[in-house]
């Protein structure tokens, strides 16, 4: 095979390994949209400012929906020999419209068409991936709104500290998507501007109209160097950055869940929807998704190291090395788009056992802190102090083998003899829940309140 | 030893090795100035809320007026029994004024104490990386004004793809320094909001104003979930990924500077200041800060994905582990900082070679692009067929061991016989450069328009 | 300060962030004596071959002693001025012996002395890590031996699968350790070479005896090439890939013993010692040991990366990038040290609570596996119809909410009328574990003939 | 869809994206054979131990043969709701045969068969891996035998610093690489184990014979302790640690052909196989392949963090986070195998350009050592003093603009007034390196003998 693009200069083909190490289409197809749509963009511009004539443009726009049609309905053959799918649209747009096709790539290369590109097609998963974050962050919120009072332990170093309700430890990632989709967005805005008419590298002495194309393809401007604009992949990793931040998040919540299932929890009950047996156990009803779920930061940080190693030490411009930023990037936006939506599916379904979750949160002293709290109140104690008093009372009741409410006054007055019957109010679960109402506080009341607010919220957004 | 911090109900004190793997005042008494000014909003809080009374506040605040003036001047012994900054603190308060100190704790835990000190240390941080950042664009950007017309070879696969000049490349760095600078104020902007009021993880129910102390430490307002609040670290993982890009922008500047000074190159020279020589070989003027420079996202990447192996998986809301947040990140902030420094004082001293650069450019027919688009515009070839012809050319020049300026119009037309004189204007780089003045392209007046404007818009923003 | 070591070439000295950037000797003092050893060998050598003077040499070795001595009673003062340990040390030599010391660096370079003394560091290194995970093994498997028979539920997926003892498990961990050692033996072996002599990177003219200093320092011989014995660092990344795994290995066994900690699954109680309480929950027993331990992979693998960014694409032979090679390093083999003394201390004083293994191992079904091995041996059912039964069974059990061996043989027969009263032998915890004696199964006399063997293995090795 | 596996106990099916996130046929088909070796060997042990019949024995080894050749053919269909490998293989055996393939399942457990297939897996990848460095060893090798006295400039720093020879230059990276192919080897002699007999973790009742199966499948021996066997992976971690090490000696290399390819370099010449053209600018010959391996420890790298991260924490035994082993261990592998065979071609058909080499190595004062070695040696300079008493006479050559050995003796004499006209023989390139035969060093006889010695032991070894 004599290489048809690389022109006249070269004597041999490149063998099959080099094509095998070389070539992106078997990739880079996902792109075809995002390219074609540049390409549409390009070739009007060029019709309006009169580089291309007026008939090559409408003969270059029939030919390219065409070539879109061909993909979108599967009848389009890919080449590997043309190497990537700038080339690919490119030949068969020359097969569909003859010479006109050549006129195309004027003042562009495929350095700026690929930066294009791309930027487009990020530019999309920030869209899809907010979308995703907003639907989960509806399914915690609407489970918070009926678990707003659900009382269940509050852990610090998986040991029951304090009582909360179950709506209140949902919404805590109600407000962590929140940031992961600010992230995004912000990513977004950022990298919303045309690298295309950077041509190869120093622009194009073509009388082009930058911010013609950049209006067209939904750009906010052109970027302002054109050495930037074919060289830079920070709008990835930025991307990927905050994709593996919210890929943390979720394994949060699925380690939570994983330990939740287990027999020695028995917070939550997953649908068998979101469960799978086992071929040797037969009463296992394991939690795959959760815990897929929980390994997915690996697949999203390995991404982001992938191409900061391959950026490291770059000279400008554009150096192949850039081609290696494709593939991890994809696996690691569709592995965590499918972990959005395992999490949103987990979650509509989960049902919280309110009964084992209440049991928990009297065990374990979980008022402690609601006793050492009312000895500064009630006793005027200073903090260090109560909590002394408080330590002691709990190494009583753990003698007596008894929680902390089942000891006598007696008991009490054997370690600080100005405690009053008034403390056993604090004792319970259900009040030292409602007792919390400072801003962000677990009382009940608080919760329902910021779960309306965030549904309130998430339906002014849509869906 | 006994451990007084934990109360009464530990026996025997954690041995040795826990201490070592426990402690954290060998790291976290950076927090210090942080960890004064958290406990002063919270006990003027107290106060103003009649949880504490006015005069246990103004003795707390004038005894951590003194501590902070006592480790400010080195006069503090920090105690590693003591665990961390806040107990450090807190127990030299109490030494200084008493019993009032045990009421600076009321209704706070070191959990939200943690959280609140080291969003402020971050906040700052982006401050002051944002100063650097500032002073390396104007480094950059005087610079670039200074050599807006000084040719050199743009490059694409490090070989010679077109002439651009000196200052549009360094004017591509501030382009990347300014989405960085971008990065940093978002992530300063999402992570300015308060913590403290979470106290444990579920609130409190001492009548705090979490507004206020929100107010008072400088933040937009208060987190509104508690156990968010005490949970997540992602303000760290966003300025770490932030500072990792950065790193990465400042890699392939530090490479191509390497590069540059090679004896092939001899692209610029660096100051004496820059340079080190060696033990054995006395010729030598290593670029040894611009290596460093280049290896330093080493670092910083292994910062973010330490702190992320961290996370992953961590249920809510306090663990230990989280306590791993510091030294990386304590790590990578001063190694970019340090970076970017030594980058500014290299930028400020290096002087190009325009002899040597505007020699390269000529070389290796970096005009090519530019025959070809002649082609286009002047015998209107469609873009395909101009390349073809111009490779042909190319491959003529090579074979004649000559520039493409050089081969006769006899040569030219032995290849497409439309070829007329006027293609020699378009071949030499000066023309070329000046010819690119698409928005964003190399030409010199784009390139001095764009070096005054950020010069102006960095002056505007001061240093 | 003009810089006394770069001869008379240099103007001006490198100003404050050059030598901050720049200077290693806040960190590479760790190496002073594998420097001060490896120059003892350069020097022996250098006389034996009529190189330098015997009385040079006995100068030279007199003076090093002193150095040592002074180094290790904290007498020295290290001066960032002479940037590196070689300096600092080779400066101080001069001013104890004058010009004699100017005469060991003859036939030697920086670039294979740093070369040498990280290689020499990082060897020793092996060996201490060794004996730690020895000594980790044996409080493993002294457990283990003590609790051969102590029931236990064996989990996948965090739900209880068959139940195994405790003995097992911990066997399972001097297993994995066991291959840590192994990977660090392999790494060891793999870097006893030599890399002294190759001078700057080509070799050297002077009749040096290679095998001789390799031989001194304890190396298995001399590296092969210059160039590579300068250029490279493997074997650092080799031993923190080493370390990362080994990391890992003890993460799992820290998040387990989270997990047991927890009141939910009580299955093992830690000494004082190893857990920490709350400054606001007087309560708490927090394992923050072996949090801080689950914490540690991220710091190691954060080197391991640091470390290959920094040799990604990193031309031969030394660049100043490498220096990067040693703080990343340092930390993570203190940070892995720490981790395994921690978990030693923590293993050998931990308590397993039997009653609430037990308890745990006999719910949830935990013979079903054992119930449908019976229906294919006693009944000869294929196993995955057997499989299809027991489910059925499961599913009946659990609709009765009982345990399988409370299912009446009516019961039992309704899904299968075969089943004889037999099956019941298998359905109790005790015979399940017993019955698994294949090789590497979890029968008691299994797991006490292994820790048998393995403390038999471990006392062999001293320690 | 009811799913036919799990047995009767779920009640309804997993949703699409829960058969989406679970599924691993799309990726562990790959392990078809590895997982029919395996049933073929246990169905084989459980004829032998009586556990099944030998005429069901029979069936089976027919049915798994035509069930291999189905696959191997592409006549298979793959179902994605039979979700792995091991389930589309036995659901066709059970097609193939009927009840008999119930039988093959007795005794194991999906959790022991996917670690054996794996381990076989990753174990086939060590000896192919092992063969493409062993080829590209020889590549280098040959070379370097043909350029043994083909002078090149040595660099620290990219700053020339002593001439070498482009044979010893090569021979540094046949150093390299047999290191990375003793890494491997020892990665699999360590995961050589037999995993299979494990059951699903706790060993089996039925009477197995694991040392059967273990040496059926060409495994050392059988893993000793069953919940080692199904919940480790760091096999698969060491061999992606020692490949990430390999890609970076590889990229380092690559690195270096892309800088030798420049304009400025010229040093040598890649074949138009290796090398492609550009869209734009006809003139490039850039080194694609270079590049995409000098960017793949990225993606090698991201593969060991991704499985690191997923292992981190994880609890015994086999959790389904345990699933994501295998996606970025593939693409590493691909990824790796690649780069090798395409660094090998490049290499057999890269062509040195002597000329413009020997007159680098002559530039930049090179032989600078030579003359401060030739101080101390005819002299008797200490080697210190020497060194500066050159610094001066670089420093005086620079002024002058001439070589070293173009000062004339008077110029000598102003530094120096012992300085004699021998001087002049050792500030030659050729005497530089033929002078430096230290062991390992680079004159011309050493690399010859050393490019012998490595492909007499590399022809030993086979292909």
């Amino acid at each position: 095979m004599t290489n048809k693009m690389w022109g006249g200069r070269f004597e041999s083909a490149p063998d099959a390994i080099m094509e095998e190490i070389n070539a992106s289409i078997g990739f880079d197809q996902r792109l075809f949209a995002q390219d074609i749509k540049g390409s549409l963009a390009h070739a009007k511009m060029l019709a309006e400012q009169g580089i291309i004539s007026k008939s090559d443009a409408a003969e270059i726009r029939r030919g390219l929906e065409k070539v879109q049609a061909e993909i979108e309905s599967g009848a389009f053959t890919f080449s590997r020999g043309l190497e990537d799918i700038h080339m690919n649209v490119e030949q068969r747009l020359k097969d569909l419209i003859g010479p006109a096709a050549g006129r195309l790539h004027t003042a562009r290369s495929r350095n700026d068409q690929v930066a294009t590109d791309f930027r487009l097609y990020i530019r999309d998963v920030c869209d899809h991936l907010d979308g995703q974050l907003h639907n989960l962050q509806l399914a915690l919120a609407t489970k918070a709104e009926t678990h707003a009072a659900t009382i269940m332990p509050g852990f610090t170093h998986l040991q029951v500290a304090q009582p909360v309700t179950f709506g209140h430890h949902l919404l805590a990632y109600v407000e962590m998507l929140a940031r992961d989709r600010s992230r995004i967005a912000d990513a977004r805005k950022r990298m919303n501007e045309s690298p295309l008419g950077a041509a190869a590298l120093a622009g194009t002495s073509f009388p082009i109209d930058r911010n013609m194309t950049a209006k067209e393809l939904g750009f906010d401007r052109p970027m302002r160097n054109s050495l930037d604009a074919v060289a830079d992949r920070d709008f990835v990793l930025e991307l990927l950055a905050a994709s593996t931040i919210a890929a943390m998040h979720l394994s949060r919540l699925a380690e939570e869940i994983v330990i939740w299932c287990s027999a020695q929890f028995r917070f939550v009950t997953l649908s068998d929807k979101f469960t799978t047996g086992s071929s040797i156990m037969p009463q296992k009803r394991n939690p795959d998704a959760a815990e897929l779920i929980r390994a997915k930061p690996g697949r999203i940080l390995g991404a982001f190291s992938s191409l900061l190693v391959v950026m490291k030490g770059l000279p400008l411009t554009y150096s192949k090395d850039m081609q290696e930023d494709k593939e991890p990037t994809f696996d690691a936006i569709d592995n965590l788009s499918l972990a959005i939506a395992a999490m949103t599916g987990m979650i509509k379904d989960l049902e919280p056992n309110a009964k084992a979750m209440r049991a928990s949160a009297a065990q374990g002293f979980a008022t402690a802190t609601d006793l050492a709290d009312w000895l500064v109140r009630a006793l005027g104690l200073p903090f260090r102090e109560a909590h002394h008093v408080t330590g002691s009372l709990v190494a009583l009741a753990e003698k007596k083998n008894c929680e902390l409410g089942s000891l006598s006054l007696t008991d009490m007055h054997s370690v600080n003899d100005k405690i009053t019957t008034d403390v056993y109010k604090v004792l319970s679960v259900e009040n030292s829940v409602a007792s919390r109402v400072s801003l962000g506080g677990t009382a009940p009341k608080n919760v329902a309140r910021e779960a309306a607010r965030w549904l309130k919220a998430l339906a002014k957004q849509g869906n």
